[in-house]
């Protein structure tokens, strides 16, 4: 059995980690969250871009614990507002984390803008450092648009106001499967399959 | 003499091209505001571009007035924001006209760029149409950084937090006159200059 850490405290993603290897049928390697680990510190997210983000989280957690580390930053990226939120999507109001304010700033910001112009993709880098400090980063993307009221209760963040392309509900209203098969984090993570196989004992 | 409309109600934006006009020695050309118009629909600013709102503004002042008009768009372009808040410079908080609430929501969203990631540009649009349907659009920039603490009581919206390049103020501790000679609406203004002299007797 080989260690993998995953670079967070967030249960949800440890599980799908963990559903996503064992989908792909990668088997003999235990996935195991910040809280697992001694007491590392956060890195901040202050990078412009989310390959940045995600690497620099994977290489701090790698170093601290000497094990190969998979880390993620993920945003919104809307069109008319030039790809913004993006990295900042998490702190959009100017507060992080606080997911009702800053849904509501997008929907304020994007109160003039018309159907057409209400294209966004949600985006994730997924970045995979080994002990040794090889690299691996990959970028998943899940299009879609906006709509002017939030729908749904599942998800977090953005999902509420987002419809996946060919979709006719929102992320927030899609189930935790089928959003992990179309989202993403999702593509990211299966992007990353071929080197985390050799990871497997 | 002739009659021009500037497509404003803001006396201050109709002072200032009174003086560049004056300045120019361009004379014989009257200047009003909306206000000495019989009441005009406002126009809406929903384009997605500075160039196609004040041409919008412009074109629907020239039809109700049967007078050349003149009419800009204005806002603040953000570096690490990819160029926005733009067009929605006014209502980046979600409330059209708030420069408060603006102001603090951007320095929020700029709270971890570092300085030498901080740089924006003023952009104004000016558009000249006259009745017979000619059309004239400039962009005029003034590019700077944005400071971490508003300064300065002269000046709206951004200007608090706007250090011009090769200033040490702020937009916002600079007299009128300073500002009229630097600012992204002044270059414009001046950029219509040939044009507008054409209008006169």
């Amino acid at each position: 059995m080989s260690t993998l850490v995953l670079a967070s405290r967030n249960q949800k993603k440890l599980g799908e980690l963990r559903r996503i290897l064992d989908a792909a049928g990668v088997h003999g390697l235990e996935v195991i969250g910040l809280d697992e680990l001694a007491p590392i510190p956060e890195s901040p997210e202050t990078e412009p871009t989310f390959e940045g983000n995600a690497v620099g989280k994977a290489v701090d957690v790698a170093r601290a614990s000497g094990l190969p580390a998979v880390a993620d930053d993920s945003g919104i990226e809307v069109d008319a507002l030039n790809g913004m939120p993006g990295v900042l999507s998490a702190r959009w109001s100017g507060k992080h984390g606080d997911d009702k304010a800053n849904l509501e700033l997008l929907l304020g910001q994007l109160g003039d803008v018309p159907d057409e112009r209400r294209g966004a993709a949600f985006v994730c880098a997924a970045a995979l450092v080994t002990p040794a400090g090889a690299q691996t980063v990959v970028r998943g993307e899940w299009r879609g648009s906006l709509v002017r009221h939030p729908r749904g209760a599942n998800g977090f963040g953005y999902d509420p106001i987002f419809v996946p392309e060919g979709a006719e509900v929102t992320a927030a209203e899609l189930s935790p499967e089928a959003k992990d098969a179309d989202s993403h984090r999702g593509r990211a993570l299966r992007l990353l399959l071929p080197d985390l196989r050799e990871l497997a004992p």
